[in-house]
C-alpha cells in the first residue's frame, strides 16, 4: 500500500484504512499499476495469492512469492507522485514462511534507474508497518543555506604563484567545499574549510575499484573587473548522469552551484588578473566506505578544488602533433567513454607517455576497424574541411556513448550554427576520409576543444607510418572560436552563458 | 657512449677514453646497435652528422639532430648489459644549437616498455659529463632488509570478529606494511605500522585519475598448524604487468613476497581457525602526486591490507544466477581487461545492481556480435560439457586481453590437464553454442573461479528474455577442484604452490 500521509512516523498497532476514513491520509496505491516478480501458482484458495491478495485489504490473504530472492513488488504511477508512506501488514505468527525480514524501497522514473531510498529491517513484526519516504527526499539535497564556513586565518593563507609560472592543476587556493554522504543518513551539511588532506580509510572503495568521477570548468576575471562563471549548469547536468553511472547518488545541481560559487567568492583573489588565465574548478566526487566488496558504495564525499590556471599546454596555442594507432582503444559501445569517471583516463597515461616517446604531443584515439576518430587526447575533436560538394563544413563526432558530450564542443557547435557561415555536422569520420581530405586539399583545419585548453590546433597526425601535416586555413576557424569564447569568458561581450559569480 | 664503470661520480674536466686505456672502466658502447630519430641529411662535411660522427671519438665533429623534439638516441643492446655510466661530451660554447639543454634517459626490454630512470639537465656544458645509472638499479628495489616495523601496543589492537561474522572485505588486521615512491628518490623504506587512515592530498591523481591497482590473495592456516601463502610469485607477476601499464613504477617482486610474509607473521592470529575461512591479502598501489595534469604519477604509494575473510558468496557455495545482457560489455580488444586496473571495477557496478534488482547475482560479461563469454562477475568463468563427439571437455576463454589471467584458472587448468581424464580447452566461446550445448544435454556444469571464492557453481543464466537453468554433474567437477584446491591449502596435501610463511 502506499499512502501519502501527514504523518511520517512509525506507527505500530494502527490501521490506516481508518486514518484515511477520517481524511488524515490519502491512499495513492489505486493510482498505480502493481505488479509482482513472481507468485506461486493458484491451485486452491489457500495457495497461489497475487497481486488481488496482496491488495485486496483483508489480512487473511497474502502474496504468496515464490523462487530466488529478491522478490520484488513493483508499483508504477502514470504520473509524477510524491509518496510519503508505504505501509505493510506482516504477521510473523500467523505465517513466518511468507514474512519479508528486509525490504528495500527503490524509487526512479523506470526500472533502469531505480535506487535503494530505504532499508527496513523486520524482525517477527505484526501488524501495520508504515515507510516513512519523506526522508528520502531530504536526502538528495546538500543544501546552500546549510553551507558551513570556516575561513582561513591570516597566517593560513598561501603566497599567490606567478600567472608565468602557471602550471595546470599545481596550485591550489585556500580553501576547498566538501560534502559527505551516507546511505543511512544522506547528505550532510557542505562544508568551506581551509585547504587540507583527506583522511581517507585504506580500504575506501575510490582507492580499490575507481569509484570517483570529476569535472572541469572555469571562473574568469572579466575586462570589467565581473567575475564569470562558464556554463555551470551544464557541468552539473554531465556530473549528475556520470554520478549515476558511478553509483554515487544524485545531489541538486542548483544548490551546488551556489555552493561553489560562495567558495570562488572566498578564493576570488586567486582569480588570476589575466586574459590568458583563469581559475580551474574541480569538482571531485568519490566512493569513501572502507570496505573490499565490489558493490555500490554506503558512504561517499564530494568536493571541489580550485586552481589558478595558464594555458594547459606548455606550448601555448602552438599546434600539437599527434600519434594516431588503432591499437590504443579509449571506449567502446557498452562501456563509459560518454562518463567523466577516473575510470576512463588511467588507461590513457601510458598510451599517451607512448606518444611522447615517438615524438608526439597527445593520442588521436580511434575507434572500430574503420578508424573512426573519437577524441584527441583528453578533448573532442573537430574538422573543418571543404566536403565533396566544395562546401565548408564542420565536423565532430556525435555523442554516441564513445566520446565525452564536452561543455565546449557544445558551445562551439551552437556558436557555429548561430553563425550559419558553413556546415556544422555531428558524424562520424574515418581516417580515410581524413586521408583523402588531406590529398584532395580539402583540409582546411583540424583542433581539438576542451575546457582546460578551450581550442587547440592540430599540426600534425602520425598514422600507419606515415605523417600526415594538418593545414590551418586563414582566417583560422580556431583562433575565431578562442576570440569569441575568450570574449564572452572576459565579458567583453555579454552572453547568457557566463554566469556571474 | 655507454660505460660500464667502477666509478659513478660525475666527473668533468675528465677523459672516459683515458680511463679505459687504464683499465679502471669498460667500454660497452661498441656491444650495442645505435639509432637516431632523425639526422640532418649530408650536404658537405660540416652538416649532416649522424651515428658515425657521435660515435667518432672526435670532439668536431658531432650529431645533428632534426625536426621536432625529443631527438632520440637509442641503444640497443643485443643480450642483457647492466650500465654504470652514460659519458657525453658537450661543448655550448663551440655550437650552441647542437648542444642539450636536458637529457632523458630511458631503460627497457624494448621500445614499448621504456621506462625514464635519468634526467639531467644541463646548463651550458663544456667537456664529458657522467650520468651515473647505478641508483637506477637501487630505485626498484623496495628491500625487505629494509623493512621497518612499528608494532601495536596491546591497547591498540583490535578485537577479532567471529568466524561465523566474517563478511568480505570488512575487517581489517592490526597492521598494514606500506612503501612510498618518488620519481625522484625512488623507494622508500618498507614500513609495517598500526593500521591507520591515509593522508592524500584531495587533489592526488588517484582520486581524479584512477591511477591505481590492487592484487588479491589468500593466506591459510593448515590443519597441522602451518600458515601457507598461496601462489603469490603469480599475484606480484601480475601486479608489475598491472602497474606497468598503469604508468605505476617497477618493484622486486621476491622483496614484495618477503615484506608481505612479513606482515602475516605479525597478524598471524587473524588468520581464522577455520577451513571455510583465510586471510585475505590486498596490495593495493596508488598514484598520490597532487597534481591535476593526466600524466603520469611522479608519486605513488604501494600498501598491502589484511582481511580475515569467510565464504565471498554469503550464499556459501550455493549456485548463483546470472544476468547475461549483450548492451554492458567490461571489456575490449585495446583496452586494458586484463590488468587489475580499478578502473576495471568501477564501471561494473552499475550493472551488476542491475543484476541484482533483476534478481539475479551476478553478470555473465559477453562481448561482441557473437556474444563470446568473458567473465562472470569478477572471476573466471568455466564450462564443463561434452562436445559434439560426446568427449567431456573443460572450456574456458582465452587470454586475449579481454579478460584477467586469474592464478585459481591458471591452477584450475593445470590441475586438470594434470589429471588427463578430459579434455581442456582454452578458446571462445560463445552465447549460441552455450545454448545449443544446452538444448542438446551436453552442458554438464558451469562455474566461476577467483581468489575470492575459489570455486563457484552457476545454477542458472537469464539471457534474451529466457532464463537456462544450468545442470550441475554428478560427481561435481567445481566441487571435486574445490576440494583439491582446499586440500592444498589447507596442507592436507604439500604442494608447491602453498609456500609457507
Amino acid at each position: 500500500m502506499a499512502y501519502s500521509s501527514v504523518s511520517d512516523e512509525l506507527v505500530e498497532e494502527f490501521n490506516p484504512k481508518k486514518e484515511e476514513k477520517e481524511g488524515s491520509i490519502l491512499e495513492v496505491g489505486d493510482q498505480a499499476v502493481w505488479s509482482l516478480s513472481s507468485c506461486k501458482a493458484v491451485k486452491s484458495l489457500l495457495l497461489g495469492f497475487g497481486i488481488d491478495q496482496l491488495r485486496d485489504d483483508s489480512t487473511d490473504t497474502y502474496w504468496q512469492s515464490d523462487g530466488q530472492l529478491p522478490h520484488l513488488v513493483n508499483i508504477q504511477f502514470r504520473k509524477k507522485t510524491t509518496i510519503q508512506n508505504i505501509w505493510i501488514f506482516a504477521d510473523y505468527k500467523a505465517d513466518e514462511s511468507y514474512t519479508p525480514s528486509r525490504i528495500s524501497i527503490r524509487a526512479g522514473t523506470g526500472f533502469s534507474d531505480l535506487q535503494e531510498v530505504e532499508v527496513v529491517d523486520l524482525n517477527e513484526p505484526n501488524g501495520w508497518i508504515a515507510i516513512p519516504l519523506k526522508d528520502a527526499q531530504d536526502k538528495i539535497k546538500p543544501m546552500f543555506s546549510d553551507l558551513e564556513e570556516k575561513i582561513c586565518t591570516p597566517d593560513q593563507l598561501c603566497p599567490k604563484p606567478d600567472n608565468s609560472a602557471l602550471v595546470f592543476g599545481k596550485y591550489f587556493t585556500d580553501h576547498m567545499l566538501e560534502v559527505s554522504w551516507d546511505s543511512k543518513r544522506g547528505w550532510a551539511k557542505p562544508v568551506i574549510s581551509p585547504m587540507h588532506n583527506l583522511q581517507l580509510h585504506p580500504g575506501a572503495k575510490v582507492l580499490h575499484y575507481a569509484i570517483e568521477l570529476f569535472e572541469g570548468m572555469k571562473a574568469y576575471r572579466g575586462e570589467d573587473g565581473c567575475l564569470r562563471l562558464f556554463r555551470p549548469d551544464r557541468n552539473m547536468a554531465r556530473m549528475l548522469s556520470t554520478a549515476k553511472r558511478s553509483s554515487l547518488p544524485m545531489f541538486d545541481a542548483e544548490e551546488m552551484i551556489k555552493c561553489i560559487k560562495r567558495l570562488i567568492q572566498i578564493d576570488k583573489e586567486w582569480i588570476p588578473y589575466s586574459t590568458t588565465s583563469s581559475l580551474y574548478i574541480r569538482p571531485t566526487f568519490i566512493a569513501t566506505d572502507p570496505s573490499l566488496g565490489v558493490a555500490s558504495p554506503n558512504e561517499a564525499l564530494l568536493y571541489v578544488l580550485l586552481c589558478p590556471v595558464g594555458p594547459y599546454f606548455t606550448s601555448g596555442f602552438k599546434p600539437i602533433s599527434l600519434m594516431a594507432d588503432p591499437q590504443y582503444v579509449r571506449s567502446w559501445p557498452g562501456g563509459c567513454g560518454a562518463m567523466k569517471m577516473g575510470a576512463n583516463y588511467a588507461p590513457t597515461i601510458y598510451i599517451q607517455k607512448q606518444s611522447e616517446l615517438l615524438g608526439h604531443q597527445q593520442v588521436l584515439w580511434l575507434y572500430g576497424v574503420d578508424h573512426q576518430l573519437t577524441e584527441v587526447g583528453t578533448m573532442n575533436i573537430f574538422l573543418f574541411m571543404l566536403n565533396r560538394n566544395g562546401e565548408r563544413e564542420l565536423v565532430t563526432p556525435p555523442l554516441d556513448g564513445l566520446i565525452l558530450p564536452g561543455v565546449t564542443r557544445l558551445s562551439l557547435l551552437e556558436l557555429a550554427r548561430e553563425w550559419k557561415e558553413f556546415r556544422v555536422v555531428e558524424r562520424t569520420i574515418t581516417m580515410a576520409e581524413v586521408i583523402q581530405a588531406h590529398e584532395e586539399e580539402r583540409l582546411l583545419e583540424i583542433f581539438g576543444a576542451g575546457t582546460a585548453c578551450v581550442v587547440c590546433p592540430v599540426s600534425s597526425i602520425s598514422y600507419q607510418g606515415r605523417e600526415y601535416n594538418i593545414p590551418r586555413s586563414e582566417p583560422s576557424l580556431s583562433q575565431r572560436f578562442l576570440k569569441t569564447m575568450s570574449d564572452i569568458h572576459y565579458g567583453r561581450v555579454q552572453h547568457p552563458w557566463a554566469v556571474n559569480i
